[in-house]
């Protein structure tokens, strides 16, 4: 890892940035292949099947008894461990239900919202090499509680057509019941526009490599709302002298891992002293855990691109943090709990030595799918929320208008807007004449 | 308006259509802005806002006392109904304040989250022929309650390069300093990417012509968060028989002024009978009200494109209204508030006879800013989250992570992800060492 000494304010843009995501080769692609499903559909989907995943599929649906025995092909101790990330899950995201609350503005003007579930959402799942089934957990939880009508899932087939078992398992865990084996840009695009097998829906989630987040980003333009735009995975680790070692580079590590353009920056505070000692023990570490891990390749890549950097305290340490805004922020020091009061940029912030990133990414019971890219200045991670869209509602008694019509006249005169004043000069007559 | 009797539900796609949004020559003609800006920062304002603006600016920003001294140029009853809408906006949108809420998922697996303001928003505000003041209230109310560190308003000048007067004392109501004489694609270039006089923000708000729809866009593609997708204005109406036709055309052509591209659907329901007649006198208080209007040809052009759709009970009624998802739905019927419960799809419901539109539009405390063109089925309105990103924080303690860590160290092994496993596993061993 690169480690940089007490940077000045004025070089942290420069080490907060992140790998370029555009790439133009993609974007023509998937401009492609947004082109053929939208014009051709199913078949679209078949010949892509075939192309991108070197996979001749016969159906796009899975069967439902595939789903149903799923459970059969799976371990009893990781379906209770399933269970378990999935209570833990579904408790924290059904504590963001929110109430209607009634809001009088006025003597007889009563203002409220309602969440009210988005009809049709689809799951994307990425599949491939690792069949990231705690990401179905992490949508399909929070869409089932929030009420949404239709939960479609499109998850890339494996070479024998099939979905792992671990998706299929999760799938029926939360009833869900269609799942579509098309991955990559095509399945975004199946779920934007619909085909003769796979719904049209309103919203798409979920994570995916550069094809697939290219094309969220075109069909959001184009009117399907996305999520979040997403880049690869990161976390930042503020960390001092005192803190363990072993468990830093573990939790750097389990980043790396994700994929060689993973970003890992540690931070160190020098607050308490030994920060030099610190990075020696740091170094150290990483040698030993790196060479087990059977991911070392990916994880030596990525750590080759990644920092750490050093700070005389922790108020410098924790500002530095809060401008680079880290999709995961470990906070590994004694007093974590009060720095993470200050914490004003970040996806999801573990607090203290046992709070590991591994926690939250499958079962603590916060959810996983968190802004990347610096996108934590603006957006929030994914919750129930996500999943509803809140609908204001008023409703004005005659005591009302009486008392709010002559502002809105007055109002709506100012911005030269006859008609909106005559829709309240008109009932104020009335309630005159009455 | 062109009036359709019991159509069947195949045909309600075609009746939903909302006008094209998308125009070849703005594309090019807003990219070629956004690089201007981008590459030759003020410069380039000053160019365009003399090219676009007819207007020779020397200065971007308004002079502080431009703002504070423009209590001066406003009636006092004018500057009471600003008063009086504010306090109903700031009560409405400080009743949506989140408390934390700490879940204990298991025993020492504590969640929560936090809402966080986002730091720098830049609000974009139409002038022109009607500055529209009671824009900068609904996006500015919500910012400084929020607490939002940098609020940065963009504003085209008028032809003396000046900005209109209720303009600049909604700024000083609110205490937003810093106002900008720029509109159009350039504002929001210049918002996104900053220039020497311009700070770069996080999140840009505010409606806008083509030109700023089309910007926006772009730049949420680049990375700055927006907050919706927007379209012309539209309202739906649902009335019967015993509705107060004069009231419901008000409510009609109070959207019909916006624009003639205003999008205006008057859904009736024969539940209660006598639809026939009801639309004649509909039409016949078009005809009185419509000649007084001083945007007469706007509101004509736009009813010329509008529709009034017959159906046979308020179910379908209501079923269409949910199909189309307006940006705002009126409901004028007897059992308005029973219907409203059965609303799923809308930006904000109007309930009862009392309940103009221009209630909401101005003073009662909802916000106007809301999803149109059909986004209402998976978008909000703007509201004070809007302004914040909700950020979750996790501390598990010894006994979390010894309850919580076998079964994570399960999930990421069937994930193939060794390192994250080993985060957990180092915990565990250490802990059984103790």
């Amino acid at each position: 890892m690169l480690t940089y000494y007490y940077p000045e304010s004025h070089r942290w843009q420069e080490l907060c940035t992140r790998p370029s995501l555009q790439n133009e080769n993609i974007n023509a692609s998937v401009n492609a292949i947004l082109l053929g499903v939208k014009l051709r559909g199913d078949a679209a989907l078949y010949e892509f099947s075939e192309r991108f995943d070197k996979c001749k599929i016969t159906s796009l649906k899975l069967p439902s008894e595939s789903i149903r025995d799923s459970g059969k092909e799976i371990s009893k101790p990781l379906k209770d461990a399933m269970e378990l990330a999935a209570t833990n899950i579904r408790a924290f995201h059904a504590s963001q239900f929110e109430s209607v609350n009634f809001v009088d503005t006025m003597p007889g003007v009563r203002c409220w919202r309602k969440s009210i579930p988005i009809a049709k959402v689809g799951l994307y799942i990425p599949g491939g090499t690792a069949p990231l089934f705690s990401s179905l957990l992490m949508l399909g939880i929070p869409a089932t509680l929030a009420g949404c009508r239709e939960i479609v899932v499109c998850t890339p087939p494996n070479r024998g057509g099939n979905v792992a078992p671990t998706i299929r398992y999760a799938a029926s865990m939360l009833g869900i019941e269609n799942i579509y084996t098309v991955g990559g840009a095509q399945a975004i695009a199946a779920m934007a526009y619909g085909t003769e097998s796979i719904p049209s829906i309103d919203k798409i989630f979920g994570p995916g490599n550069q094809w697939v987040t290219t094309a969220k980003l075109k069909v959001q333009q184009q009117g399907t709302a996305i999520d979040m735009p997403a880049g690869p995975s990161e976390v930042l680790v503020i960390a001092d002298a005192q803190s363990n070692a072993a468990f830093v580079v573990a939790d750097l590590l389990s980043q790396a891992e994700h994929g060689a353009d993973s970003q890992v920056i540690l931070v160190i505070s020098e607050e308490r002293g030994k920060a030099i000692d610190f990075i020696e023990q740091i170094n150290e570490n990483i040698l030993a855990q790196l060479a087990l891990l059977s991911r070392k390749n990916i994880a030596e890549e990525a750590l080759s691109n990644s920092k750490i950097i050093l700070f005389n305290s922790d108020y410098e340490a924790l500002a530095f943090s809060n401008f680079y805004a880290p999709e995961h922020l470990i906070i590994a020091t004694e007093n974590a709990r009060s720095l993470a009061e200050n914490v004003t940029q970040a996806g999801s912030v573990f607090i203290g030595p046992w709070s590991c990133e591994s926690a939250g990414d499958y079962a603590s019971g916060t959810n996983h799918t968190l802004p990347t890219n610096g996108f934590a200045r603006s957006y929030s991670g994914v919750s129930l929320e996500s999943f509803m869209k809140k609908v204001t509602f008023q409703e004005l008694s005659k005591e009302g208008i009486i008392g709010l019509g002559p502002a809105i006249e007055l109002l709506a005169e100012a911005e030269g807007l006859d008609a909106h004043k005559n829709a309240v000069s008109i009932r104020l007559k009335t309630l005159q004449n009455d």
